[in-house]
């Protein structure tokens, strides 16, 4: 069967494209042609039978990414499953199963019958999990790499562009390589002196990834760690090798996006998304972040969402969400709601910004609700609804007036009645 | 006595100058030739005693402002005492007491004997909770201005720029005037059919600032109130009107920053700053947000503080913070705290993102300590200690495995020690 790709190549209009031509608005002709171009990529296994088929590029909404799995310290598969929820609840556009202990295998399938959404995994974790560290062989690759594929995992991450050669570059920095898909593989190289096996046996990855159509996420084993170690010259030349895999994965009629930073200042975004653009020939960049500061830890999301907005203003296609955790410890269901909002929000800000269709709808909606006090309705269009009304009536809880009717109060307690520009505002409309 | 502005014309370096040029790590000459050229305001009532006078300009390190005080209907004076050190405690550089209710000017007596940082009001706040709407007018602006200013109030939020034959293009738009100052004036001046008391008494008012050195603020009644309404012809003509106004205090010797919106679509916020830099001659921007999405209730502080980077990347010198609350009701204090936490990762982001003198230290500081795994340096360094302390004593206390000691573990919940890319790396340092 054909890879979404090589439908498109042929000219044929899919009922994936048809199914994101709507959710874009955009006509299935667009969405075919950009995807025969490798400029979006609509991650879809045969074998994820309940999957709603959704695009990933440039030039269609920002969509956001949300990791869940367990570590071998923390979490059990129920409570996995709860974040999942959680995720799909507050807007996230795919998951990846991170998992690296129990039992992985069990876990991802479960997920995979339970998830309408795409699913991406990083096989490495599971090889170094079941196998051991110093398994990373052809064999152990493509026989877990074949099994994932043939459960469903719509898209997963290969390291394949840190090439032996960069390793040193990786190390020279402050914080090193911090990818654990990329210390891994170092470590490996290190250990074999042999080349990245993810690179040296691509083409047979590549067979399987075309039988199933499982996406090619580009992993940048070399994404930096911290503000100090971005635009390296580890990064970009990692970045010239993924390059060069995208082109390999189009060949072979295999869909490539490409992951990207990190931590990364905000003056140099646009110039990271502009550089990956031309390499990668416009294919997909999925990034994490970035991070536009290293000293907030415990605001990760926050600091992460807003170098978020500017990567998708200048061209990312996918923002992975970062928790309030990051950098100190496996996030709970409520670390994954706000990391999934603060990427929603900076989704959402980024695909106004850029002008895509009908974007900004919600936006004129909540301020025509807003503008006539209709308080029901702004909590419907909020981005999250219970959190809006939740806010509402703490406020209202905490002032010293009884607010008679909290839905239909033409005030809040932010001004007040009389000091209330809107009412004001409203009143005077008439009067002109 | 001179203020400020006329003391660094005559080429005189004050003691404020030089407190200013020590935090900046600048030269205190540069510092007096900004204040000269109006580029650079020090907030600074010569009442205000126990004042550490604050430098505010696009060239400085951007400030951030936390508004405090109560609304008619919420909050009393203690409540606002404790926002007041919260705002303090995660590192506000101005405060705005922008009550409306209760004994006014008694608990801004109590605030400026407390506070160490620059204080600023909206004087037609005070004149109408103590006079009522209808009696704005040369003696009672005159009157309220002199007492404020008497008591010590650093800056003043004056709507002078909001004239008459502006407020039908700002009642044409989806959300009409939304700046309560603004609703306030238009309220008034249509009422009274006369033009605006703030800009037809404008040179009187000089006089008291003069004498003070209370610098103003010239506020935007007409700052937009959605994305809808932003970048229209009543913020711009309201923005020319305080380009006129900047000149006036410039040429009276008193100091100047200009007020601006809002509501800006993330695309728009570079052209908003360079046009106020053009329009008022790179008189400081003091810009409130601005909020890249109408749609997100409950998060404002995060939509504002992604709005707040792109803005303080593109020259606003100070940043008014935005609460979770913002559009739904009075501020408690945590949602202070997180309002503050938001803006000051924006404003720090800009400052590295500009290159601003020594910026990043703090960032390569906690990246050192973050690859040697020196967790009570990371929290030291943390803009906020206690939330990063307290996410990893979370994470760890959800974990399943008992981590003997959290301060010295080598790694944390997050991937656990067999995937941690810090630990590994660290490793392979030592092999290469």
């Amino acid at each position: 069967m054909p890879t979404q790709l090589q439908y498109a190549r042929k000219g044929e209009i899919t009922s994936a494209m048809k199914t994101v031509a709507g959710a874009e608005k955009r006509t299935a002709e667009f969405i075919r042609d950009q995807v025969a171009s490798g400029k979006v990529v609509i991650p879809c296994n045969v074998n994820h039978k309940n999957l709603v088929p959704t695009g990933i590029g440039r030039q269609l909404y920002t969509k956001i990414n949300a990791n869940i799995g367990n570590s071998p310290t923390s979490s059990c598969p129920h409570d996995e499953f709860v974040k999942l929820e959680t995720a799909v609840k507050y807007g996230a556009d795919t998951v990846m199963d991170l998992s690296t202990g129990g039992d992985i295998g069990l876990i991802r399938g479960a997920l995979l019958a339970k998830a309408t959404l795409p699913v991406g995994t990083v096989p490495v974790y599971e090889i170094v999990a079941r196998f051991g560290a110093r398994q990373i062989s052809r064999e152990t690759i493509l026989q877990v790499i074949a099994e994932q594929a043939e459960q469903g995992v719509d898209y997963m991450t290969i390291h394949a562009g840190l090439k032996k050669e960069y390793v040193p570059l990786g190390l020279k920095r402050k914080l090193g390589i911090v990818s654990r898909g990329g210390a891994l593989l170092a470590d490996y190289m290190t250990e074999n002196r042999c080349e990245n096996p993810f690179y040296v046996f691509f083409d047979e990855i590549l067979d399987i990834c075309r039988q199933y159509d499982v996406t090619l996420s580009l992993g940048d084993g070399l994404r930096p760690g911290c503000l100090a170690d971005a635009s390296d010259a580890a990064q970009f030349a990692e970045l010239d090798t993924l390059g060069e895999l995208v082109s390999r994965c189009r060949e072979h009629g295999v869909q490539a996006m490409v992951e990207g930073p990190g931590h990364i200042p905000a003056d140099e975004i646009q110039m990271n998304m502009e550089r990956e653009r031309k390499i990668c020939d416009d294919a997909p960049f999925y990034i994490l972040g970035p991070v536009v500061t290293d000293c907030a830890p415990g605001y990760d999301h926050l600091v992460a969402g807003m170098g978020g907005l500017l990567g998708a203003m200048y061209g990312a296609a996918m923002l992975c969400y970062v928790t309030p955790k990051e950098h100190l410890g496996l996030p709970n269901c409520d670390d994954v709601r706000r990391g999934v909002m603060a990427f929603k929000i900076a989704a959402h800000a980024a695909d106004i910004a850029c002008g895509k269709p009908g974007a900004r709808e919600r936006d004129d909606a909540i301020s025509d609700a807003r503008s006539v006090f209709d308080w029901e309705r702004q909590f419907l269009l909020a981005l999250d609804p219970e959190r809006a009304r939740a806010c509402r009536e703490e406020a209202i809880r905490e002032s010293r007036v009884n607010f008679s009717s909290m839905h239909g109060s033409p005030y809040c307690t932010m001004c007040g009645k009389d000091f209330c520009s809107v009412r004001l505002s409203a009143k005077l409309k008439t009067q002109y």
